[in-house]
C-alpha cells in the first residue's frame, strides 16, 4: 500500500448502513438520481449525514433534509419487522442482480436503482432468475383475465415466478393463477407494505405475502401516488427476465412496464386479441411496432424467455414436512403468526403448553428448517418451499 | 432483313387464337407447365394443332389430346356468351398485368399463367391496380365475418376492389361488405361460371356478376375439385395488389392464398384475434413467423398496400345516368338482360314498342355508352360505373 493512497474511511456496520437506507426510503422519492450517484460513491451513513448537514449539492432546496428530520432508520425497521416487513439492501444475499440493469438505463428514464426493497414474505423469490412479469389493464375484459389466470397457472407450474403489481384486472388475475396451482408469486406495490393497495385486493395481497412475496421501495406508511405507480412499473420489469402484456388500452400502465422491459433489453411478449376490443389496442400497437413478440400460448412465452433465465422446473412445495409433524411440534408451529417474530411467552399462552415443552418444540422445528429464532423471539421461516 | 432469317409464320387471327385458347381451357387443367411453355413460344392455334396431332413432347400420355377430341373453341365461346360469359386472353385490353408475375413464380409452385380467364360482369375490374384479396376461413366466427364485412365496406369505399373466392364465411362476408356500400367486387371461382359454387351462395354470386365480376380459368361446364380450389387461390392473390387474411384455421385454404401472395412478393396483412379461437391460429402463425403484418383497422391495410397500387378514390357509381333516362330509352334499357346479348326481336316483344322505336332507343343508349351492339344483337355495357 503506497503512502499516497487515501486512508480508507472506517466502514460503517451493516446494521448502520441498513438503518441509513431505511431512513432514506422514508424521506426520498424513488428516482433521485443525484442521491443514487452519491450512494454509488459513499456509504449510506455518509450520505445521510450530508443530507442532515444540509449539503446543497445533494439537496438543493433542502426538501430531503427537512423530510428526513429526525427519522430513526433503526426504529423504522423495528416497527416494520413487527409487521413482518424486512428491508433488503444492495449487498444482501437476496438483493436481486436483475435490478442492477436499472442503473444502466438512460438518465432521462427517471428511476434508477431503488434505495432498498421493503419485503414481506419469502425474500428468496427476489433473486429468482425465473421471474416473469405478467401485466395488463385494470379494466381488463373477461378474455384478458381468463388468459392471465390460465397462462400464469401454466407458466408457474412450469417453473416461472409470476411478478405483477397486484392491481385490479390482469395483475390480480395473474397472481391468482399462480396461487391457484400452489406456486409463489411476487407483487410489487407502489405504497408501503403495511397498507395494501388497492384495498379491494387486500385479501389477495395478504395471501401473496403468505405464499409468495410483497415488494415495495416505499417505506411502511408511504401512500400511493401517480409517480410511485409509474416507478413501481420499472421494478416489475427489472425483477423479471421478461414481460408479458395480456391486455392494454392505449394509456394502460402496462405499457410503461413494457417500455421499461425494452429499456432493460429484455424480451417482451404480447397477447393479441380482437381488433374490436379497446383493451387490445395497446398490445396490438406493441406488436405492430415490433416491440413485442406475438404469443398465442404459454409455450410461446417460455420459448421467448428461455434464453434469459433458469427454467428448470421448480421443486413442488413440500407440504408433507408440515403434515407429518408430531405433536407438540404441530401445535406450536400452528400457533406462530404467518409473519414477523413472536415472543416465547406468547406461544406458551397461545398453545397452553408448558414453557419447556414449547422451547423443545421450537428447537425441533428449527432443526427441520421450519422456524428461525432463539431464546425469547421466534418466527416462521418465510416459506415452506424446498429448493432455492 | 437477312436471307438467313426464318420466314415468319402467318399470324392466326385474334378470333382463331381466342377460340384455340377456349378449347384448351376445356381440355387442360390449370398448371400444365409444358403447355404454358409452348404457349409462350407459339400461337395457341399451333399448340392446339400439335396436341391434336398427338405431339408426345407436349402430351406424353395423350390424355390432353383425347380430352380435346373435337372440342370447337368458337362454339364453346358462343354458348358461353349466351350466358353472359366472355373469355379474356393475354393481349386483350383487360388482361390483368398482375397475372404476369405468376409466370415468374418458382416452378415447384404448380400453377403458372392461366390459359385464359372466363369472366362474367365488368371485365374492367380485371386490370384494376386496386384489387385487394380479402380471404379467410369458411368456418369463420361472427368476429371474423363481422370484421370481413365492415372492413371490406370501408376499403371498398376507399377505392379498393375486394377480390375473394365467394366461399362461405369470410369470403362471402367480404363480398357482401363491398356490395353493401354499392361498390363492385371480384369473385374468382374454381369451376365454370355457369354453375356457381357453392350453391348456397348462388344469389350472392349472381349479384357479384351483376355489380362486379366473376372470374374463372375453368371453362363453362367445369366442375370444382380440390386441385382447382387450390389453384384458384393463386388467381385471387395475383388479381390483387396485396392480401388480407381475416380468420384462418391451421389448414385453411386462406393460408394457400397467403402463401401465393408471399410468392408473388406482395404485401400480406393478417387480422389478430383471441388466442382462444381456433379460427385465429392460422393468422397468428402468419404473424408470429413475420410473414404477415398485423393490422387492426382498414387504415392499417391501406397503409400497407398504398405503395403497391393506385389508391385514388374511385368515382362513385353514376346511377343518375340511368335515373334520368327519357322514355322510351328507360323502358328499352330495363328490358335488357344483365348479361349477354339479346335479339332485337326479343326487345320488341318485351317492351311492346314498335321496332323502329326500339332501334332508335338502342342507338341513343349506345351514344350514352349504356349499351353495345348493332342491328340484330345488343347487350348492356358491363357496368354503369364511370371512370376506369
Amino acid at each position: 500500500v503506497s503512502a499516497d493512497e487515501p486512508r480508507a474511511t472506517a466502514a460503517p456496520s451493516d446494521d448502520a448502513e441498513r438503518a441509513a437506507r431505511a431512513a432514506l426510503t422514508v424521506a426520498a422519492e424513488p428516482g433521485r438520481l443525484a442521491l443514487l450517484a452519491a450512494l454509488a460513491e459513499q456509504p449510506a451513513v455518509e450520505v445521510l449525514h450530508r443530507l442532515r448537514r444540509g449539503d446543497a449539492a445533494l439537496d438543493p432546496d433542502g426538501r430531503l433534509g427537512r423530510r428526513l428530520g429526525d427519522v430513526d432508520g433503526a426504529a423504522v425497521m423495528e416497527r416494520a419487522r413487527a409487521g413482518g416487513i424486512d428491508l433488503v439492501v444492495p449487498g444482501d444475499p437476496h438483493w436481486p442482480a436483475g435490478l442492477d440493469a436499472l442503473g444502466g438505463v438512460e438518465r432521462d428514464r427517471r428511476g434508477g436503482l431503488p434505495l432498498g426493497l421493503w419485503v414481506r414474505g419469502d425474500p428468496r423469490l427476489l433473486c429468482s432468475s425465473r421471474g416473469l412479469a405478467v401485466v395488463g389493464s385494470r379494466a381488463a375484459t373477461p378474455y384478458g383475465t381468463g388468459v392471465a389466470t390460465d397462462w400464469a397457472a401454466d407458466l408457474a407450474v412450469g417453473g416461472l415466478v409470476v411478478v405483477s403489481g397486484a392491481a385490479y384486472g390482469v395483475d390480480a388475475a395473474a397472481h391468482r393463477g399462480a396461487l391457484a396451482v400452489g406456486r409463489p408469486t411476487v407483487a410489487v406495490l407502489a405504497g408501503g407494505l403495511d397498507t395494501p393497495y388497492p384495498r379491494g385486493n387486500a385479501s389477495l395481497i395478504e395471501r401473496i405475502s403468505a405464499e409468495g412475496l410483497l415488494v415495495s421501495e416505499a417505506a411502511p406508511g408511504a401512500t400511493v401516488n401517480r409517480g410511485r405507480f409509474l416507478l413501481r412499473n420499472r421494478l416489475v420489469a427489472a425483477l423479471a427476465i421478461g414481460s408479458l402484456v395480456v391486455e392494454a388500452g392505449m394509456r394502460s400502465g402496462a405499457l410503461s412496464t413494457a417500455a421499461w422491459t425494452l429499456a432493460l433489453l429484455r424480451p417482451l411478449a404480447a397477447v393479441p386479441g380482437p381488433v374490436t376490443s379497446a383493451m387490445s389496442c395497446g398490445t396490438h400497437r406493441l406488436l405492430r411496432e415490433q416491440q413485442a413478440v406475438l404469443v398465442t400460448c404459454p409455450d410461446d412465452v417460455r420459448e421467448l424467455v428461455a434464453a434469459y433465465g433458469d427454467l428448470a422446473p421448480l421443486p413442488v412445495p413440500d407440504t408433507r414436512a408440515l403434515d407429518g409433524l408430531p405433536e407438540p411440534l404441530l401445535t406450536v408451529r400452528e400457533a406462530m403468526p404467518a409473519h414477523g417474530p413472536v415472543w416465547l411467552a406468547e406461544l406458551v399462552t397461545a398453545t397452553g403448553l408448558p414453557l419447556p415443552t414449547v422451547l423443545a418444540a421450537l428447537d425441533a422445528l428449527r432443526e427441520r428448517d421450519l422456524v428461525d429464532g432463539a431464546g425469547e423471539t421466534w418466527q416462521l421461516r418465510p416459506a415452506r418451499r424446498t429448493g432455492a
